[in-house]
């Protein structure tokens, strides 16, 4: 038996990571799934809490590729499109 | 009377414009709200087309916006909830 340092996010509790970095890396996802969220719940008042919830959170799980996609280059959003239904 | 040259852009051909760089810039809005708009239909299935769509015009039109926020600062995005509802 031995005492151990595990990291997770407030945002996120039942989740530990042993890496502080992953820790870190998921709580700034979740900080942008949350805010991405909030104002697509304001945009769009017909969807749900768990619709906005979902589509925050993989936007903000592909957030280099929307980066790209918003500051230039709206292309890169159909390689997710190739990709398998998840 | 006179002929006179007007804009539109093919993905919304009912809406025309005296200014190309106008034009311009609405069909480059909705060729990304057309793409944001397929990948929130893939990323979350229960989202209707209406809905879908909406989103992706209201992203598309506060791009530099979310540019920004999904390169370094979610934060800003919290501007965008301090607007009056449309």
């Amino acid at each position: 038996m031995a005492v151990e340092i595990v990291y997770r996010s407030s945002r996120d509790p039942e989740r530990l990571f042993m890496d502080k970095a992953e820790a870190d890396r998921h709580d700034k996802m979740l900080e942008l799934a949350e805010l991405l969220s909030d104002v697509l719940r304001q945009a769009v008042p017909s969807i749900n809490e768990a619709q906005a919830e979902e589509a925050g959170i993989y936007m903000a799980r592909h957030r280099d590729l929307f980066a790209k996609a918003f500051k230039s280059s709206p292309d890169v959003l159909a390689t997710l499109l190739e990709e398998e239904p998840a």
